[in-house]
């Protein structure tokens, strides 16, 4: 039986992890549940799931909350940190957004626990220091996305120094078909239109940029201890290879599956066995198309290679100038276009500094946040 | 540095082998080459790799080459078994063609040797005695054939309790788009028409009738001791994927690279480790396209379930009836449908022997060509 601390559960990632312990009674068990805000639902959860502990980040809605449950509600800014340290848990679930859990996810590195990643800023924003503690305490990351769940799955059983390089594939997001042109004009609408995955919309126009794909090439070069220069991106439309690892005699082994969240959360949580039926049955009836993706459309893809090179600091700072011009752009504040050029601004002013602490890396994303309000002003 | 006693070393396995061993001198030594009659290639061969012994099948043959070279030339019938009980080599590779080398590969297995398969024959007519010598004898039989490479490669790391099933891939032979009216006059040059793999005529007529994807499927069972209902067969013309193994949640893991017997070779020699460059390297700018088998315009592929259902002797007197007839057609004595015609009704009139021993197998495959070459004058 696992027992898990959940953070998030009230999210996308959070729920589906939910339907995977509904699913496993006798071998998942949930410790603790974490929320933003939404104690409606959490109250739900700690009814059909009775952890021993829960956490809102929000404090009123813990002091309500509190009234309707007898388990301990912990609140406040070290809400997270507080369940990482407990004893009585196997695996600690990031599935919030945000820099907050970065701290949590250290301490519970630290605490031996095993450790399944849903949030994308800790590793593009702290990979450096989180796999150095992850390294120190000989913790297996285990990551809960789709791409970096491929991979772990291409090597196992594979020695790692014979990767030649990491092939990680790219629906292309709503914009793809797009011509240059084309992209001066896209709206909110447009941008929002990408329908493979079902995800939030910050992360759908992520997925339009193709920035989310630059964060997951640097969350690949930090889980996998890759260079830059071998990591591969390659656009398929059809979202059924989900990455792929080229190996030194250049065999290639690909994980393909229906495209589904619930395939990366079982598999975090059954590792190293395999678990009945995590998403639907695949079938050989559909083409698989590939391509190369065109950094010119797409420039923010490019960057995470930038980032990667000057290391330190800079993949948070582009990662908070994308956080602000994506809300500014939700928000109608600016022009699809400003994402990627602010950015790119933001990134050519932005002093990184080598081997950061977190305070290092919270005061570079404050700076770039600054920086990045500035430069759209203008 | 691993020695190996390469049998068949003249034919284009063989041949691909000592490319291998030509690439890793510090790595692979020869120790044992063997030849049928090609004592002409197998004299260079000796020059170049040195071995400390060779076999040529054809007695008269080996005389002559004995007085040419300083090393032992053995000859005969069981030459291959005399090789095979030595002491002083490490891996033993079946590259020869027909049912001879099976004593031969049992005796390396209870040698405790590392035994490569290329030899069809080997699993298809006698798998059951096969893998229950690998079992007692605790060796790790290496597949040399596109396919159970890429299963093997896919497998590594896992679970086998957790395949779901084996998911083989067929480029779909020189015929593979032919009408079923268009299969009543196929000539022995549209039959060999398959361009995707440099092969033999034998096996490229197999490839055409897709009884070679039936013998494949048969051996699979045996390598990775799955029911025959747990295998897959799907037409993937472009034969980048080489075969892919389906795990109880669904995933799937595939093994990709271009199209080439090197890969296959050279990971059979260094598994566990992999080594530089075995094939060229991939690009991913074509798309793979897939889909079902027709059974009814390719009936031997079915009978492949057909024997594995029935089991004992029946595999083997299908490659028997199977041998018998593609030489029949080769020679201009059939036409191409009389090949599973003929093949059926030899499997209708066969009967099986249950738990066979390596006689009972010979006396099936001698039956079963008696028994073809009666139905195929009638």
């Amino acid at each position: 039986m696992k027992k898990i601390a959940l953070m998030g559960s009230t999210g996308s990632v959070g729920t589906q992890t939910l339907d995977v312990v509904r699913k496993y009674p006798n071998k998942l068990k949930v410790f603790a549940l974490s929320a933003n805000s939404n104690i409606d639902l959490l109250f739900k959860q700690i009814k059909e799931f009775k952890p021993e502990i829960v956490g809102v980040f929000d404090t009123k809605k813990a002091q309500k909350l509190q009234k309707k449950v007898k388990i301990k509600v912990l609140s406040g800014k070290d809400m997270l940190e507080k369940i990482a340290e407990m004893k009585n848990y196997d695996t600690f679930i990031t599935a919030t957004v945000g820099l907050t859990i970065i701290k949590a996810t250290i301490i519970a590195i630290q605490n031996k626990k095993n450790v399944a990643i849903a949030n994308k800023e800790t590793l593009v924003a702290a990979g450096e220091i989180v796999m150095q503690e992850a390294k120190k305490n000989n913790v297996q990351l285990m990551p809960i996305d789709s791409e970096h769940s491929a991979l772990f799955q291409c090597l196992n059983g594979e020695n790692k120094k014979t990767i030649k390089s990491l092939v990680i594939t790219c629906s292309g997001g709503a914009l793809r078909d797009y011509t240059k042109e084309d992209l001066k004009n896209v709206s909110i609408k447009d941008a929002l239109g990408h329908k493979t995955w079902a995800m939030g919309q910050k992360i759908t126009i992520d997925s339009a940029t193709l920035m989310n794909k630059g964060f997951e090439v640097i969350e690949a070069m930090w889980l996998y201890d890759v260079k830059p220069e071998n990591i591969q991106v390659v656009i398929h439309p059809e979202s059924l290879i989900h990455s792929m690892i080229e190996f030194s005699d250049n065999s290639i082994i690909a994980q393909i599956s229906e495209p589904d969240m619930k395939l990366p959360i079982q598999y975090a949580l059954s590792y190293p066995d395999r678990w009945d039926e995590a998403v639907k049955r695949h079938s050989f009836n559909r083409s698989y198309s590939f391509k190369k993706p065109d950094l010119e459309r797409f420039p923010c893809l490019g960057y995470a290679w930038k980032a990667m090179k000057i290391g330190g600091t800079m993949p948070a700072a582009m990662n908070a100038a994308n956080d602000t011009m994506v809300n500014k752009f939700l928000n109608g504040q600016c022009q699809y276009l400003d994402i990627s050029k602010i950015i790119k601004k933001v990134m050519n002013s932005h002093k990184s500094i080598k081997n950061p602490s977190l305070d290092d890396i919270e005061k570079a994303i404050q700076e770039a946040t600054k920086l990045t309000n500035k430069f759209a002003k203008n």
